[in-house]
């Protein structure tokens, strides 16, 4: 398949390159070609000559790499709007754990696909899941089109080292838009055998590990009893991070554990709506950066958020940081665009999906500059970050194919069947 | 103009209502009957026989109230996403008063008609605006069709008492959509003497009072200096409340404030993205409500948000409850809803908008239920208030006009003429 997406303004995400006109030639895939207007003008009948499969004519709006939603629990929509107003521990131990016991992986297959509908008209082109079926979540993802990190999930009470081990051979071969990295859920839901098996993986892999880390206040003053010592300390202690990877909220993240996790280049993945929902704080993101950290973006689950939504993420990673210091400066939206594309892929080991290089996937979104929210353009990346959202998404492309295009889905099934099924689900479960 | 709105779920927001399966009609800018469609298949032949100019299928979605947009600067869309990253003050004096001191009536004639394709694309369908030219927004929203109670604006600088007073009688009879309330930008631009005589005329005209209050720490430190006491018990001690009113912001409103403002009947418009943003600081709104305070909702100007989104305040005012009082409750979903619809009508003296009981203007906003975002229905106003956004307003009526229609604006201007006459706007006045 040749596309070609022209008549459009191009953000690559490329280090030092300026928002231009161009257009993007895709195939396959793969991005085969990203360039200005003139470059292709002048290059004229010497440029090869194309048939094109499909070519849109993006109508002047904006290019630029699909937001990549680094920590979330796909299968959690059924949990959508239920049990709000709760603490994070009340919330997880009498709300959630009870109802998830009750799914089947056939409704976690559902759920994944409300999920990925979700994402796609949002701008999201890769998610890095962690939850209880990582099988269904690669066939939903698979099946739907979407690019998927799948995380291990070892806790004392589901998934074992053994099963992690299993799925990473596997399902690191199941499909091209499928990926696997090892995870536990937390230092709290693992016994310590638990987790120096873990770290036996790590390193017979060599491979990068995650996990949910400093959440709550409670999470690292248990741990601290436990241990003597705070959660990334004592994860670190065991050898974990050697070969880096990503923690996920890192609100109440200690200077020597920024330091630390900077030093190992663990990621940390920033989910201000769920932190604020569940009353656990805000991320210090600013000090983060300043300490070297890479800083990427995550929805966390619809039952904590309740939306997947990444540009309410940005727009809160940049303002909350500016209440936090009482200073106002927040972060900068740039560096929030950053997070939410190159430092995201970074970060869940999607090199191939962090900008819109020759080379690259094609996971690429059209953002409508022509809606109100986007005018006037004194700056085009503080509309998108303070501004933008996810009816600015007019098309969602995830490698090469177009899941999303004016309020249309193409992922397989029609959107009602999906509703209908994930309706059921939860009046079964939940009552 | 008799207009049927059908096959719906209905949201009335009427006390003790529950949403149900029916329809609404329209005569003129009222609502003429709310009704379940039981109710109306029962009636049968007894219904008047009614020629409909126009019917809507609402295809199974929830028709609900419009939101009240209960503060914001409509002509300060030129600003949006310039001089992002500076607290209020630096803010407020370096980078606002000297750009606005460029612009012309006509300028702000064509930024207010931008802020009402992104207010009626949102989903709010009325304003509490306070602008530099009450005239000219009342022109804009006037040949837009957008309802909008204006708001003095007297200050040391720039409108006067003699201005205002002079408007009052004129644009509360200018025309059905537009009304006209007292108000000074706030007690910290306004001498004492000016003050006194805007008090003359709350008195004269028996007028309910408006102004920014409490909006930062500084802002109320500076007070006590000068005056010995909070901005609201200095603006009390003068009388400016005695007929109610609202005061915008209210971040760092004492016990004593919070007390006399609830006794006046005093509304406090909370405005949760501006805070952030400017580094103001999180409204005490869980506080406010038990001290018995009617609460609304604002976004404040595209300046300091930047978007004009109702959906993204209502997100806020819940989950940073949560996040300030640590314990994860927040505020409830169906009181922010209130907020937003109900109390916000309320605040801004708009009775007549506040429900979808028959009688009440015709001011109403359909919301797709057939997104993603809104599935599963586990509890609709849960997901409107956490999870939905301006992506989910399939249509938005304003005095029984359909203003917004499936992306399509019907507001007397094409689109892209006011995105190029802001543009240039932007552009003059900002380089």
């Amino acid at each position: 398949m040749n596309i070609r997406l022209y008549n459009a303004r191009v953000l690559t995400m490329e280090m030092g390159r300026d928002i231009f006109n161009g257009e993007i030639w895709i195939k396959n895939d793969r991005i085969a070609y990203t360039g200005t207007d003139e470059e292709i003008s002048e290059a004229g009948p010497e440029l090869p000559h194309i048939k094109w499969d499909y070519e849109l004519d993006c109508g002047g709006n904006l290019l630029m790499p699909g937001l990549k939603n680094a920590h979330t629990h796909s299968g959690m929509t059924f949990l959508r709007s239920y049990a709000d107003g709760l603490p994070l521990r009340e919330w997880l131990t009498q709300k959630v754990f009870p109802n998830e016991a009750k799914l089947s992986s056939g409704d976690i297959y559902e759920l994944t696909r409300l999920a990925v509908m979700e994402y796609v008209s949002g701008g999201t082109t890769a998610i890095f899941d962690m939850y209880l079926t990582p099988d269904t979540i690669a066939e939903a993802c698979r099946d739907t089109g979407m690019r998927c990190v799948l995380c291990g999930n070892v806790n004392d009470h589901t998934s074992s080292p053994e099963n992690m081990a299993e799925e990473y051979e596997r399902l690191n071969h199941f499909d091209p838009l499928i990926s696997y990295r090892l995870g536990i859920h937390a230092e709290y839901t693992c016994s310590k055998e638990l987790i120096h098996k873990v770290n036996s993986l790590v390193h017979r892999y060599r491979a990068p590990f995650y996990c949910h880390l400093s959440e709550t206040k409670e999470e690292v003053e248990d741990c601290k009893s436990r241990n003597g010592i705070t959660p990334g300390m004592f994860l670190e202690g065991v050898g974990l991070f050697e070969y880096g990877g990503g923690v996920f909220h890192g609100v109440h993240l200690s200077g020597e554990e920024m330091y630390t996790l900077a030093k190992r280049e663990v990621s940390v993945v920033t989910n201000p709506c769920s932190n604020l929902k569940l009353a656990s704080g805000i991320a210090p993101v600013s000090k983060m950066l300043e300490k070297g950290l890479n800083i990427a973006i995550g929805t966390d689950g619809a039952a904590s958020n309740n939306a997947l939504d990444m540009f309410r993420e940005m727009y809160l990673v940049s303002v909350l940081g500016g209440v936090q210091d009482g200073n106002g400066r927040g972060v900068k939206a740039s560096s929030v665009l950053e997070m939410a594309t190159v430092n995201g892929a970074r970060a869940i080991g999607l090199k191939d999906a962090d900008s819109l290089a020759a080379g690259k996937y094609a996971d690429i979104i059209l953002i409508d500059l022509h809606q109100p929210n986007m005018q006037p353009e004194n700056d085009l990346i503080s509309n998108i970050v303070y501004s933008g959202g996810k009816k600015n998404v007019l098309m969602t492309m995830i490698g090469g194919k177009i899941l999303y295009l004016n309020g249309n889905y193409n992922i397989g099934e029609n959107p009602e069947k999906i509703f209908e099924s994930c309706n059921n689900i939860a009046e079964r479960i939940l009552g």
